[in-house]
């Protein structure tokens, strides 16, 4: 691609408001203006179906809900004045929480105050939180955070190990919108042993954020949870970081909400805007010319910051999710998606920028600038050179060596990692993967590929269940793996059961035999499990 | 592709070993038999060129050195016995050395133990060590690990801020080969700024791990560190982890460094196998077969296990790195190279495996499974259920449902996450990579294309100082970017003077006029920095 381009060109493919802090930078992506002409007439129709969507039309027609997010951040907006009254009060409510939390009103059973807190919640309850609370981490917190995102019981322990004697001081955020998410299920299972164990009541220091109606919900009520918090059925996980599940815990951390939902407010107004001065549809525009509308270059997010290293993953669940479908809207086979990943800058420059140098054109950089080095102060490192020089001359180093072996990347620049600034460039981003999906003719509020896992799973769980059960029938033999095929009459991936009974061997809950692996018999052995933990 | 296979199918695409507990399930890789005869010549070339490297070859020709890695975990194997007495010994004074500080005989200048070390260094410098940190952490640990891997001053007063008053109980290892590797330069310069503020000597707390007769082993020396630890020019990088790079961190931790190093040279055993039994020749056949020997498929990297979760991140660099490249070892442009991503499951799941399941066919799968769940025994969270069993059954669940919408993976199988299993992980895909390379006739070795990066930051750098050296010679008057670009004769890349004077501006280093972004002008402010950090 050409190397070098005039200030005038430079200009044109810089984005900037005086409404908002945050630019965009596409005078490395090598668009022609003729896209621009070409895209314009499908924007204009994926602007018209944002504001059906922003007016409370039916986005998710799988699940026949509204999708609503917007509403979170300018409530006046929502369709009718019940949802907007909801989150209103949802808002001052967990302001108040917060307080009462900070201030002790609300404490926990044997200590004088909630220190810390811990979010047990996966994907869309996580994510988001975890970027915000990385992001905005400073010794002046009100609370420490701690997030469980899995079911791992060996990570579950070693945050257990993490909390430590402070776990008597600390809140516990159950978030699944569904309230049936089984990681959070046993997360929350496991952390409540560890409280009771502790001679600690769980429910005193537990707060429910689910669906109204939920098992969750149910579950909150019926123990005497501390307090529930509302999911609303028009709120997506993946877009949920405005709702109670982002703004608890960022008010337990200290942050002023406010910010985070001005933030992102402010930006909903720019990309709002039906025209191409709407920086959501710059980037999204970009995506559509980097993948030709059919995502065949990956999306690399290399934030020149170590408080963004959350970003790409955050962006991971936002794109791939919203994004990586088979069907369109006309149910026409498409396999779509943007593959996404990347870590910070510049350490990635030491890791795989080689490749992105180097090897194939399958990708483009999304680089993201922060404009204040640090609080204080900076000393030369040399003359006249900080250590945050360094750190944007390595970005434009590598945006220059990539543009020369003809990579593409566009720039996006903060001005800070403040709530603010971190709020509108979630916002920046939901907004473009929105209208993105409208582009290439897709529902991004719908995740129906992850079902096909999760019965999977169960029918995996269901056919360990089966194998306990005839083991515990025939205690005194011993089976291999093509015996147990048979005597379950489980022909088809046999392998299952293998892996289902290695696994219950290395764990004292059944006896295999000393063969190889393949050629191991096994058998029941008693009790298999404790019903309660030893944490 | 058929979603059955039959017993007999499954133990012919499954390894294992009994001299090592990991194995290896090709079984939804869609292999046909007659791609193993296909590959088997070029593989048995690929295992001619491994000895000749085991055995000294010049196999990096770019830097004319040979590659030892090897040799860390077998010293007898060394090509002389100079090399071989230099491991031993590093070996040896490293144990020595972690246990004089554990107790208290090298102690810091005010506080009784170090109980805390910063590792500072960059991509091989840090990933390798970072995994191994945060895989094997445990409450039992000897000293609490940090890492600082980047030239990011927010990051950096993030992290002092961490450390806290126990700053004065820290010991710094600060690692580069080269010893001149600008973020490790900056890191040390600003940790030992911030050390002096406190009226604590630096170097009383510091240690350089880096190439004899570096600039960083000159400055140990003439400024007193405590001690110095080699890396061989042999050694490269990204394939340094068994180097003092990550055995003295390690050793410092409290891991056994003889278990890291034993479960790589047991790998190393089954890797040396010139035939299909070797593990890593069918790892990297399969990345052969799943990308047609030219990437055209990501690897997407999912352990199941939180203590895992940097893997990917040191996969990255390992994978990417080293296949990265444009010219093969003819000079013929080829764009090689594999996309690594992934964080960890079942928390995937619920990000981007939706897109894995309905989106491209452009990547396969590494499922890591681990077969302890933990150490203590485990509940039930429903009937004959723990949450392990969740754990697999989510995994199997997803290996099963993405092989029936036609995505392959592959399983590996780790008994524990243990020093040695994780080190047998980490020769395993040493080895795959190395092999691969001469499968595609690429230098796995060198990494040409991180030096164009590099290069064009110094040319901004540069930049910079000239910009404020004409506007400090002219300190009344203000200017616009295009006056600018003009006066310092720079009409290519305009925008680098751009993103220089807004950074400056921003950090009260230079005054920007009350206009738009792009119509601003720039003045001369004075003193742009201090020469002191006041962290």
């Amino acid at each position: 691609m050409q190397a070098n381009q005039t200030w005038e060109q430079f200009c044109e493919s810089y984005w900037w408001d005086k409404a908002v802090p945050l630019r965009l930078d596409l005078s490395r992506m090598g668009i022609p203006a003729a896209f621009w002409k070409e895209i314009a007439p499908k924007m204009q129709a994926a602007f018209e179906e944002m504001q059906q969507l922003e007016q409370g039309a039916i986005a998710n027609p799988d699940e026949q809900r509204m999708v609503g997010h917007y509403w979170l951040r300018d409530p006046k907006r929502a369709p009718d004045p019940t949802i907007r009254a909801e989150i209103e009060q949802s808002v001052q409510r967990i302001k108040e929480f917060a307080h009462a939390i900070h201030t002790g009103q609300l404490r926990p059973t044997t200590q004088p105050t909630f220190t810390r807190f811990l979010q047990i919640g996966i994907g869309g309850s996580a994510l988001g939180p975890q970027l915000v609370y990385d992001a905005l981490r400073s010794p002046r917190d009100e609370m420490e955070g701690f997030f469980l995102d899995n079911t791992d019981p060996d990570g579950i322990d070693r945050l257990i190990a993490d909390l430590g004697e402070q776990i008597a001081s600390t809140l516990v955020l159950i978030v699944s919108k569904s309230g049936g998410t089984k990681e959070t299920a046993n997360g929350m299972l496991e952390i409540k042993a560890a409280f009771e164990a502790r001679g600690l009541s769980f429910e005193r220091h537990a707060v429910a954020i689910t669906g109204a109606g939920s098992k969750l919900d149910d579950l909150a009520q019926q123990t005497g949870m501390l307090d529930t918090f509302p999911i609303w059925d028009w709120v997506g996980g993946r877009t949920s970081l405005f709702s109670p599940v982002g703004l608890l815990p960022a008010a337990l951390q200290g942050i002023d909400i406010n910010q985070l939902l001005a933030g992102a407010a402010v930006m909903d107004e720019c990309t709002r805007r039906a025209d191409l001065n709407n920086p959501a549809a710059r980037l999204a525009a970009s995506w559509y010319f980097a993948g030709d509308g059919r995502g065949q270059r990956a999306m690399v997010v290399l934030p020149y910051k170590d408080r963004l290293l959350l970003l790409s993953r955050y962006l991971q669940q936002l794109v791939m999710e919203s994004l990586g479908k088979e069907l369109d809207r006309d149910q026409q086979v498409v396999h779509q998606g943007i593959a996404v990943y990347g870590n910070k800058g510049s350490t990635d420059q030491h890791a795989f920028v080689q490749q992105l140098r180097d090897g194939a054109d399958d990708f483009f950089v999304t680089f993201v600038e922060v404009l204040l080095d640090r609080k204080g102060r900076s000393f030369e490192v040399e003359d006249e050179i900080t250590s945050g020089d360094y750190l944007l001359g390595f970005l434009y180093g590598t945006r220059q060596a990539l543009w020369e072996s003809g990579k593409r990347s566009l720039h996006i620049t903060l001005p800070e990692t403040s709530p603010t600034s971190l709020a509108m460039l979630i916002a920046l981003f939901e907004r473009a993967v929105g209208l993105y999906a409208s582009l290439i003719n897709i529902n991004a509020y719908h995740q129906p590929g992850v079902e096909a896992g999760k019965k999977a799973a169960g029918a995996f769980l269901a056919l360990q269940k089966q194998l306990l059960t005839f083991l515990r029938a025939h205690p005194h033999e011993a089976f291999s793996i093509p015996q147990l095929a048979r005597s379950l009459q489980y022909p088809q991936q046999t392998d299952a059961l293998f892996y289902i009974a290695e696994h219950l061997a290395a764990n004292q809950r059944l006896i295999a035999s000393d063969a190889p692996p393949l050629a191991r018999t096994y058998q029941f052995k008693s009790p298999p499990t404790t019903s309660r933990p030893l944490h």
